[in-house]
This record gives C-alpha cells, structure tokens and sequence, in this order.
C-alpha cells in the first residue's frame, strides 16, 4: 500500500488516498497542539504510539460491534481506513471531573460523575470549538436529530467498552472525545482517532496523568506517558 | 402593602416580605450591570420603567395561560409576586442572532433563525453564568428532566405570545432570558423579570435596538430606548 496523494492534513494526523477510492492512508504525526494550537511541539515516537494505541482499541470496538472506520495498522505510524465524511462535531463523554468541565461548571478535578454526561462541541478551531446543544446543532444543519441520536448513544456503548478495557489495565478513563462520519455507503460510523491525545487516562491507583495533559500541563515526557499506555494495551490484549 | 425585611437584593431587584408568607414585594432598582457585573451604571428610571413594562408582559402572560409570580402593580417601580423558589437555570429564547450566540457560531447579528433555539446557562455570576446542556443539569442535579422539559415548552409558549404582543408594537423580539421557580404548593412558573433587561428588542423597521445593549455598547440614552418600548406596549394594551 504505497501512499499517493494528500487528501487532508489535520493536527495530528495527515490522511493519504489509496488506490481504493473507499480507503485513505492515515500517517500519525509527531506533532502535540494544545489551548486551540497555541501551544505546540513535537514529540519524537508520538505519532508511532497513538498510531498503535488507536488501532489496539479500534479492533477493540469492531469485536465489541462498533462500527467503525478502522481497517488496519500498516506500519508503526500508519493505519488504513475506511473514507469517512467527518461530521464536524466532537463528542465528548466523561465519567470523572477534569479539564473544561470542572472549569464550567465549578467542580474539583478528579470527582467521580453520578453518570456519564456526554457534550457536543462544533469542530470549528476558529471559533474555539465551542460547545453547542441540540437546538444549536439543528440551526446549523450539522447532522440529523436521528443520526446524533445514533451518535449519542454510540457514545456511550464506546464509554461501556473503553472503560472495561483500559480498566484491565489499570488505567482509569476520565474522559474522551470522539468523532463520526458516514462511508460512502452512508453508514454511520466512529471515525478519527482514540489515542492519549484524545482521552484523559490516569492510573488507576496511583491517578498519575497518562495523556496529553502531561504535555498541555508540562508535567513529564509525553514519550514515556504514552509508552507507558501502549505497553499496558498489549498486556492486556496477549491476555484478553 | 407595607415593605418588609429584605430577603434577597439582585443585581436589579430587591425582594422584601410581605404580610403574606406567600407573597413577596419586588422593588425595581435603577442600577445596570453588563458584562457579569464589569460594567455597572445607575440610571434614574430605569427600576420604574421596567417594573411597568414587565407587569404589563406578565400580565399578557397570564391572560394567555401562562403560570406565572406576578401579582400586581403596586407602585412606578414596585410590584406584587408569588414568592417562589427559583431553579439557578436562565432559559434563552432566541429568535435573531445577536450576543453570544452570534459569537459562538460564527452568525452575523441580525440573521433570522430558521427556529427559536432554547438555550440553558447555569445561573451562577462567580462561573460566570456559563451555557449548560441536560447532562450538566442532570449531574448538578438542578431541576428533573421532567420540570426541565416543561420549562423549555413553556419558554417556547411565552416566545410565541410575546412575539406577537411585540409585533403588535413594532418591535422585534430578538432574543429574552427566562427564569423559573416553584411556589409554596410546588408548581412551577415563570418568575423574575421580562423588560429591555432582559430581552433584546430591535424596533421592527429601523432595527433601532431599544434594550441593555444601548447600555452594554453604549450606543444612546437607555432612559429613552425603555420608554420607547414602555409607551409602545401601553398602546398595545389599550388598543388590543
């Protein structure tokens, strides 16, 4: 599978065609964006650990009976998968307070959630992806009520399964986003990335920060968080 | 109706007891506070005028079916209310895109919506009042998802009769904030206050604004824009 031709370069990832028409060529970059990009680095290997990690639990999800964009890993730093239509919202689900939640709405970071609340944020790095609610999301014709419905509750199947898996690995999932897309065939699916870019992963005895608040919050090496996560992903796949 | 013991002083009102342990009186204060309380102003009138302007709303409202505290007028900037609990929960009725809805999507000012959209903040100055969605509600344990659902059909039935009760007075009613409470036997009702405060009004054929925003963008004589809107409405009421 030789990489052609750019199709999209984002953040943290840049998406080739293929020689299928139904299939991109995504290569993981080593580049870490945080506060809306205006901080930035690179991190040598980073790319090669999401690109694993990602793929580890998208298999997961595809044996759990998530549909999803992910066909297979390539290489260290590259995956192949299915061409997505990318709705532009993020979905974020979160089990414990952290980050922009516990800002919003006054909670200490670390509490425990009664629930899962999931959010809704407009993919729109210039206006800060904000976060909007259903009527928002109706008013700008982002996706059908019934799809982000589907969305919603595809969420919190997602939350179900990641929360057991990184659980078996002693890590403790406080949040995460994700984001969907239609195939060419206009089925809905999980698309993107879950990665420590994307999750709030801490362990889950000692709560240490294994994810990208370790780079927003310069509390450690990135490399060694993200190591730290794949390492235990693997263990847990050889034993699962 | 002698005043009382103040029970609670807002950022416009004052709530004072009255012989009635259900009822309480309301004085409307002359102050202006924009920007979560970062710019403050007195304005001579401004209690009266919005004290007559918002009875004469609830009053409307109440002729067309909708719960509310409102009692009576007693005096220029005193009124009568049901006392009433109120859920720390603002709903917004938008119409027009003006604010921070026009800032958070990206909308000009001045766009018609395809539908009102209903938005929930969590009423809280020190968080700086910021938009919520129902699982925020539900995890702060706020209101019940059942009151919460008949708090946004109420808000769209007081958009559609002030709609037409504003149109009837050349005015447009852009957008307007909506606070709820429940009084001593539990029921639920519009309460607080609906005045140039608290709606944005756009004269109908000029697009003249002729509410807070002559005070937040100190764009003209707040005194005149309110008793334009006070003048035009006792026309409505006594022609309709």
């Amino acid at each position: 599978m030789e990489s052609k031709q750019l199709v999209y370069e984002g953040k943290a990832k840049k998406l080739y065609k293929t020689d299928d028409a139904d299939l991109l060529l995504v290569q993981y970059k080593n580049d870490l964006t945080a506060f809306n990009g205006q901080k930035k680095a690179t991190e040598h290997g980073k790319g090669a650990l999401n690109n694993q990690i990602s793929s580890l639990i998208f298999n997961v999800l595809q044996t759990k009976g998530i549909p999803n964009h992910w066909v297979k890993q390539l290489s260290e730093d590259k995956q192949l998968v299915k061409h997505t239509n990318i709705i532009p919202i993020e979905v974020v689900v979160r089990n414990v307070s952290a980050g922009s939640l516990a800002k919003r709405l006054g909670l200490s970071e670390g509490d425990l959630l009664s629930q899962p609340i999931v959010e809704f944020y407009y993919k729109d790095d210039e206006l800060g992806d904000p976060l909007i609610n259903e009527d928002h999301i109706r008013l700008l014709d982002l996706v059908e009520s019934s799809v982000l419905l589907n969305m919603k509750e595809l969420a919190h199947q997602v939350n179900l399964v990641l929360i057991d898996y990184f659980k078996q690995c002693d890590l403790r999932l406080v949040d995460f986003k994700l984001e969907f897309g239609f195939d060419s065939n206009g089925e809905l699916m999980l698309s993107d990335e879950i990665s420590p870019d994307t999750c709030r992963l801490w362990d889950i005895h000692t709560n240490q920060k294994l994810d990208k608040d370790v780079f927003r919050q310069g509390i450690g090496s990135v490399d060694e968080a993200y190591n730290v996560v794949l390492e235990r992903l693997k263990g847990a796949v050889s034993h699962g």
